[in-house]
């Protein structure tokens, strides 16, 4: 039975995905706004659950790419990531049975949400990332053999560009560079599937466990409760069971800088006892090093989380002065296989360290 | 009547060819392999004037596009552009009638040989530089309202990118940006048109112009007589009528870099009676100034020929110590109206200069 989503649904959906993006993945205010306008206009949002999907069923996932402090300034309007699916369809020949997201944290949690409430296609509770990533390869679509082209990359002019790669590396590294010069952020639909196919390579009910992350900060910040506690209690019943509280502390120092697409850059954090965090993060947090100690790394989740509230903050937001605590939350066992790691673990991003799980890491 | 191109014809071309190159449009040596070995291979290069095309008649003209310095380590097989055009094709859901040159200087005149020869396509005797020229909206195609896109670009391992563009200049951003991740060149089929409309903005004969100028230059030599009288006479009869020595002296100085997908620089010459020539370039001769006065502005032809042979030297061959003459020719009028001029003229260049018909430059 498709599920329709209400607008309390989206608030909750916008704090969850928001510490699913693990400082990245764009600012959920805007996503939630298009939703809401999406509705307003008449739109539902119908979330199908992946094992609702026929197997022929043709499933097109839409989002955002480029850099998250574009999308601060350049605010799409909705109706880009639309054209996208839709371009991609006459290039297939074929009609859309659903859409879904490639990545349930940050804005792209909501942007299939827009598609579908604007074409009135359901929305598989699904995603290809179960976090936010920063390219387009780090996916278990192609972790699991998925191509991701024939992708469609549009702008908010009605530019597009259909892009065929003979890998999806070669997808990201073409698709990356029309992005950039589309002003540092795209609408894209690639990973085009049948249902058969992603209920095999994609990571199931993760918008579902974005809302239920939304909910649980939000209850408990109504009940005056703890909701740190709240959610690593609440997590232990997801396949995100095990989450930590890593440091608290103030950040200290900060380096960003927005080159080739990406938000690149680390934060230092200092805790009152002395101890040192440091960040480094690609759009994403990547890895977190207390007192040169790696206490977590990708793609186990790294989230800055504001000290008292919990609400997440990004690495286009995170500056001097900020009282945080940085959790590591543990990832399901289908981003954890080698073939994974070997994507969007340590190596994928060019890291020294192996890949250890959060849960096994320091104190 | 088609009129097919024997082997000498090529060798003609090539010369012929690398003069209106102005320097830029690469290395013709490999265009030339390129087309004896589509005919090797069986395949006949079939030359159509524009008044044989029918109205309604597509053509879909083919190109290299990127730096020349590129092509001379990246050779192209051939089979690069000929992906280019079927890709196109599909697209648009309709067959080419004829192939056609974009550019008529440099490898650029014999690309579309070699997709007529491997596909049976005529190729039309005519094309939308009546030169050579760096960028995708420089062409009497754009000039006179024709849309570049949609728009095929494809490297040497099968990648492809469609571009649709809401303009000529923005189709030129995008496809650079694809070229440049590609490796630096790329091919593309582009400009796709039907007959009518290809005999209003096109600059027609210019195939056997290249073919006409190379056969005047080898039979000067040949002949032992001196290959720039000839040429400047033979110029007279075509619509290339003023043609001039500028300079005659030795290159003393080059600086040249390849970036953003350009060959970009200068180059300072210097007579035996101490006159300075300076040149600069993007792919092309953009203007030429004898001691400080422009004596060659774009779009007129600047060539920069071996002293003794008239050979051309391409901007990435020219180097310190050679000598040479530099001749201006005057461009048809297609090339020298207001609307062709506010696109190549020295404005589309960003120099400051107004543009002066050559044969009115200095003495």
């Amino acid at each position: 039975m498709p599920r329709e989503l209400t607008i309390g649904d989206l608030h909750d959906l916008a704090r969850g995905a928001a510490l699913l993006g693990t400082g990245g993945g764009g600012d959920l205010y805007v996503g939630r706004l298009m939703v809401e306008s999406a509705i307003a206009d008449g739109g539902r949002v119908e979330l199908l659950a992946l094992e609702e999907v026929p197997d022929s069923g043709l499933i097109i996932p839409t989002a955002m790419m480029g850099a998250p402090t574009v999308l601060v300034e350049k605010i799409p309007s909705g109706d880009e990531a639309v054209r996208s699916l839709q371009t991609l369809e006459r290039h297939l020949g074929r009609k859309a049975f659903a859409t879904m997201p490639i990545e349930c944290g940050g804005i792209n949690s909501t942007m299939p949400l827009v598609v579908g409430a604007r074409l009135g296609l359901p929305v598989v509770d699904a995603d290809g990332m179960g976090r936010a990533f920063p390219e387009l390869q780090m996916e278990t679509f192609h972790v699991y053999g998925v191509s991701g082209t024939p992708m469609v990359i549009t702008n908010e002019y009605g530019d597009s560009t259909i892009v065929n790669a003979r890998d999806n590396a070669m997808m990201e590294w073409l698709a990356r560079g029309v992005a950039v010069r589309m002003g540092g952020a795209a609408y894209i639909a690639e990973y085009s599937m049948d249902g058969e196919t992603a209920k095999r390579v994609s990571i199931p009910g993760t918008l579902t466990l974005g809302i239920e992350i939304g909910r649980c900060l939000r209850e408990a910040r109504e009940r005056h409760d703890d909701p740190f506690g709240a959610l690593i209690e609440m997590l232990k019943r997801t396949p995100y069971s095990n989450g930590r509280i890593l440091f608290e502390g103030k950040v200290t120092d900060v380096l960003r800088r927005t080159t080739d697409g990406f938000v690149r850059g680390n934060a230092t954090l200092e805790s009152s006892s002395g101890s040192v965090l440091g960040l480094e993060f690609q759009n994403e947090h990547l890895v977190a090093r207390v007192d040169g100690e790696v206490r977590a790394i990708v793609p186990d989740l790294i989230c800055v989380l504001e000290a008292e509230t919990a609400e997440s903050i990004t690495t286009e937001q995170i500056r001097y002065g900020q009282r945080v605590k940085v959790m590591g939350i543990s990832t399901p066992g289908i981003m954890r296989t080698p073939e994974a790691l070997a994507v969007f673990g340590p190596a994928g991003f060019g890291l020294d360290e192996e890949w250890k799980p959060v849960e096994t890491l320091g104190a």
